[in-house]
C-alpha cells in the first residue's frame, strides 16, 4: 500500500511537469493526412522517442513505414516470469478545419477552467501523457510488476495503413500477454467505463463523372444528366425509411446484441435526452428498432462525411457541374468486414448508377470491429484500479468509434486488449475546439497507476 | 445599296480597332457576384460609358444603382418621327472558377486560330462590341434610320435585381418602340438564328443544419440525422422516376407547345448525338416524353448547381458534418412564375424535410420566361439581316438560357424584343475556356449593320 500511495503521490507533485510535456507534444501539429505536416510526424515522432530515453527505457527503436514511423519501446525490467503488456497509440492527430471555428490556436493549448483545450488534447494525445506519467510515477517510486512494450504508430487518423504490416512483421518483437488500449473515453465525468465493443470502418470516395466540363445550366438543362443529382440519387438509395442500410448482404454478418448486452447498455442511460445535449440536435435518428445506445454500441451505420459539387461560393453561378465527390464512410459491427463492405458498395453502385455518367470508387481506409473478453485478469485489475479511483464500479460499454487495431492484435499477435481512456463524450474530438477535462485526466493518471500496481 | 457597302467596307477596315477594344473592356475583371471585383464594374462601366461618347451619342449617363451602376445612352438622329430602338447589353460577367482549368488568363485575350479565348468574349462584350461597331460602322458612312436607346446593366449575371426597379422608375426615359436583345447565340456556325422563345430562372440556396458542430462519425454514429443525409434525401425526392420535378402544382402554368412549334423546333436536328458531342457526357438525359430539343427550349428544369457539406479534402476524415448546402435553380417555361416556384419549393421542403434538422432557403435570384412576336416588322428586318449574311433564312428557336429582361420589358415597358446574338453552344460560356468564334461574329456585325439599315 505504501508503494501505491508513493507513486500517487509523485503524479501529484510532477503534475506541473506532466503539463508542460503535453503542451509540448501538442505544440507539433503531427497531422497525418495533410502532406504539409509530414515534417511535423516525424519531429513528433522524434519528441516521444526522447522520452521514452528520458524514462529508461530499455530498447527504443524508430521504425520508418511507408509513411509516418511507429516508434517501439521496451521495459522489462519485470523479468521473463513476468507477463508482458503491450501499450498502443498513435501520435498523430486530425485535421483542424473548420479552422475559423476555433477559438484559440489549435496546436497551442488553452487552459480555460477545467479544461485544456488543443487539437489531439483528448483524442490521444493527453491520453499517451497520462500513461507516460503513470509508468513514471510507478517507476521513480518502486518497480514495475510488468514488463512493457510500448507502440505509438503516427496513421490511426488515415485509417492505420502501415500498422497492420508491421505487426506481422514484428510478431517476435512484439509478444505479449495482453495488450493496454487508452483510445476510448469514459461515458461521463463520474463514470468509470471499460469498453469491450468497437466497431470497424470502411471509408470510401466516390465520384461521378458528367459532362466532360462546367455547363451552362439554360442552355443545356434538360439533356445532361447532373453528376450532382446522380450522386445525390444513389446516396439517397443506401438507405431505407426506417434507417437500414440497402447495400446488398450489408447485414448478413452482424452479431445480434445479446440480451445481457442489451440489458448492461441500457442502463447506461444514454438516451435521445442525452444525445440531444451532446451534440445540439433537435431531434435524434437511426435505425428502427433499436435504442440510441444500441445503434451507436452495436449496430453499423454509412454517414455522408462530405459532399463537394459545382458552385459552393456566395451568390449564384448557374451551372450543371462536371463532378460531384462524396466521401462516404460505413461503421461496421462484429463481424463485418470491410472487405466485404467495399465489395457490397461496389454491387450497389454498379446495380444502380445509370449508364448517363462515368464513376470511381475507391476504399481509403479500412479497419475490423472486435469484441474483448472482459473475464481476463488485466480486465479485472483495471476494473478495480478504476473503481479505487472513482469509488464506484466501471460500466460495460461499446464503443461507437473504431480502433481498428484491437481486431489486428487479435488476429496477429493472440493477443486482446483491456480499453479504457480518460476522454469524455463533449471533448469535441475531430471537431474545433477539442478539449481534454483535466480532473478526470489526473484521476486517469491515478488509475493507471493503480492498474499496473495490480499487475502484480 | 452605297450605303450598305460602304458601312460593311468601314466595318471590315475598322475591325482591328474593334479587336482592340474588345481586348480592352475584356480585361476589365467585371464579375458582378463577387464583392472584390466591385472597383472594376466601375471602371467596366465608365469605359463604355467614354465609348458612347466618342461614338457621338446624345445623352449619356451612369445610373448608380444598390450594386453596379446601369450605362444609359442615346443616339435621337432619326427624329421623333422615326421608331425607337431600345438596345440591351450586360457589361458584367460569370466568376472564372475553377481557374486551375483555363489555358490562358481569363481576362487577357489570347487568339488561337478562329477563337478568342476570355472571360466575357462570348457572354457577352463581344456582343455589346458587334453592336457598337455596327453603330459606327452605319454612323460614321450614312445616317442611322432609327433612333437608338441603349441600356448596358452590370449584374446579369447575378439575377438583374436592379434592373426591374429601373425599367419601372424610368419609363419615360426608356420610351421605344421595339427592342434588341443581342444576349442569344446561334445553334451552329451556319444557323442564323432568331430566339423567340426564353426560360426563366428561379435561383435558390437551401442549408439544412444538424448537430452544433461537426461530429466524430464513429462516436456519434447512429443518434444524429447526418445534415448531409438529410439534403441528399430532400434533393433525390424532387425528381420522379421519369426525371419530372415533383414540387407541387409546378407544371400547372406550363404552356405546351404547340405542334407548329414542335415540329420548328425538331427541324433543328439538335437531338441526343449533338448534344453528346457538345457536352462529352456518353448519354443524355432528361423528362420522358420530350425530345432533347424540346426539353431545352420548352420544359422547365431543376437542376444541382453546387452542393457543399463536411469534408472534402484529400484522404478522409470521419465527421458527421454540421451543416450541408445546395444551390438550386429552375430554369421555367412560360407562364411560370419565379416567386410561385419559390412557394413550391418551400411547400416542398416543408412537407417533406424530417423533424430532425433546422433549415433555411432562400431565393437568390428569379426572371421570368418569355414569348416574343416573330412577325413584327422589327423581326422581319432581323430575319432578312441574317438571311443577307449567310445566305439562309434564319431559324426560329426556343432557348434554354434565361433572359429575364425580355419578360421585364414587356411588363413595364410594353415592348416586345427581336433576339439574337453571334456566339456559340460550345463557347464555353459559364465555364472556363470561355471562347467567341470570330468569323462568326465578324459576320455578326455585318448582319447588325443590315438589321440598322432595314430598319428604314
Amino acid at each position: 500500500m505504501d508503494m501505491r500511495n508513493a507513486a500517487i503521490k509523485y503524479a501529484e507533485n510532477n503534475y506541473q511537469q506532466t503539463i508542460s510535456f503535453l503542451d509540448e507534444i501538442i505544440s507539433i501539429p503531427s497531422i497525418s493526412t495533410q502532406p504539409e505536416n509530414s515534417a511535423d510526424m516525424q519531429i513528433c515522432a522524434n519528441r516521444l522517442t526522447k522520452k521514452f530515453h528520458e524514462l529508461g527505457f530499455d530498447h527504443i527503436q524508430l521504425f520508418p513505414t511507408q509513411k509516418h514511423p511507429i516508434i517501439y519501446a521496451d521495459f522489462l525490467n519485470a523479468g521473463p516470469q513476468k507477463p508482458t503488456l503491450l501499450i498502443y497509440g498513435h501520435y498523430d492527430v486530425q485535421p483542424i478545419d473548420p479552422i475559423d471555428l476555433w477559438t484559440s490556436e489549435p496546436f497551442k493549448s488553452r487552459i480555460d477552467g477545467d479544461y485544456l483545450y488543443s487539437r489531439g488534447s483528448s483524442d490521444m494525445k493527453g491520453q499517451i501523457v497520462a500513461c507516460l506519467a503513470a509508468i513514471e510515477a510507478v517507476i521513480k517510486t518502486g518497480r514495475l510488476p510488468v514488463n512493457i512494450k510500448y507502440i505509438i504508430e503516427g496513421e490511426e487518423e488515415i485509417g492505420s495503413p502501415n500498422l497492420k504490416p508491421f505487426l506481422e512483421s514484428h510478431k517476435e518483437l512484439l509478444k505479449s500477454d495482453v495488450a493496454l488500449n487508452p483510445d476510448c473515453g469514459m461515458v461521463g465525468i463520474n463514470v468509470p467505463t471499460i469498453v469491450y465493443g468497437l466497431r470497424g470502418l470502411a471509408y470510401f470516395e466516390l465520384k461521378v463523372f458528367g459532362p466532360d466540363h462546367d455547363l451552362h445550366s439554360g442552355v443545356f438543362g434538360g439533356v445532361v444528366h447532373n453528376p450532382a443529382q446522380v450522386l445525390i440519387d444513389l446516396i439517397a438509395k443506401m438507405h431505407d425509411n426506417n434507417g437500414k442500410i440497402t447495400l446488398p448482404h450489408f447485414y448478413d454478418d452482424v452479431l445480434q446484441l445479446s440480451e445481457k448486452e442489451k440489458l448492461e447498455l441500457n442502463r447506461l442511460n444514454l438516451d435521445d435526452s442525452y444525445y440531444k445535449a451532446q451534440t445540439g440536435v433537435i431531434n435524434t435518428w437511426g435505425e428502427k428498432g433499436y435504442s440510441a445506445v444500441e445503434r451507436i454500441g452495436a449496430r453499423p451505420t454509412l454517414e455522408v462525411n462530405g459532399f463537394l459539387s459545382g458552385f459552393t461560393g456566395t451568390g449564384a453561378k448557374t451551372i450543371i457541374p462536371a463532378m460531384a465527390m462524396a466521401k462516404l464512410s460505413t461503421r461496421l459491427v462484429p463481424n463485418q468486414d470491410p472487405e466485404k463492405v467495399h465489395q457490397q458498395l461496389l454491387d450497389f453502385v454498379k446495380a444502380n448508377i445509370p449508364n448517363t455518367v462515368r464513376w470511381e470508387l475507391s476504399m481509403l481506409s479500412g479497419g475490423h470491429p472486435s469484441i474483448s473478453d472482459t473475464s481476463i485478469p488485466e480486465a479485472i485489475a483495471l476494473s478495480k484500479a478504476l473503481e479505487t479511483v472513482w469509488g464506484k464500479k466501471p460500466i460495460y460499454k461499446r464503443e461507437g468509434g473504431s480502433v481498428p487495431v484491437v481486431a489486428d492484435m487479435q488476429q496477429i499477435l493472440g493477443i486482446d486488449s483491456v480499453l479504457t481512456g480518460f476522454g469524455l463524450p463533449d471533448d469535441n474530438i475531430h471537431s474545433p475546439n477539442e478539449r481534454l477535462h483535466l480532473p478526470t485526466w489526473r484521476k486517469g493518471i491515478d488509475a493507471l497507476i493503480y492498474f499496473f500496481l495490480n499487475l502484480e
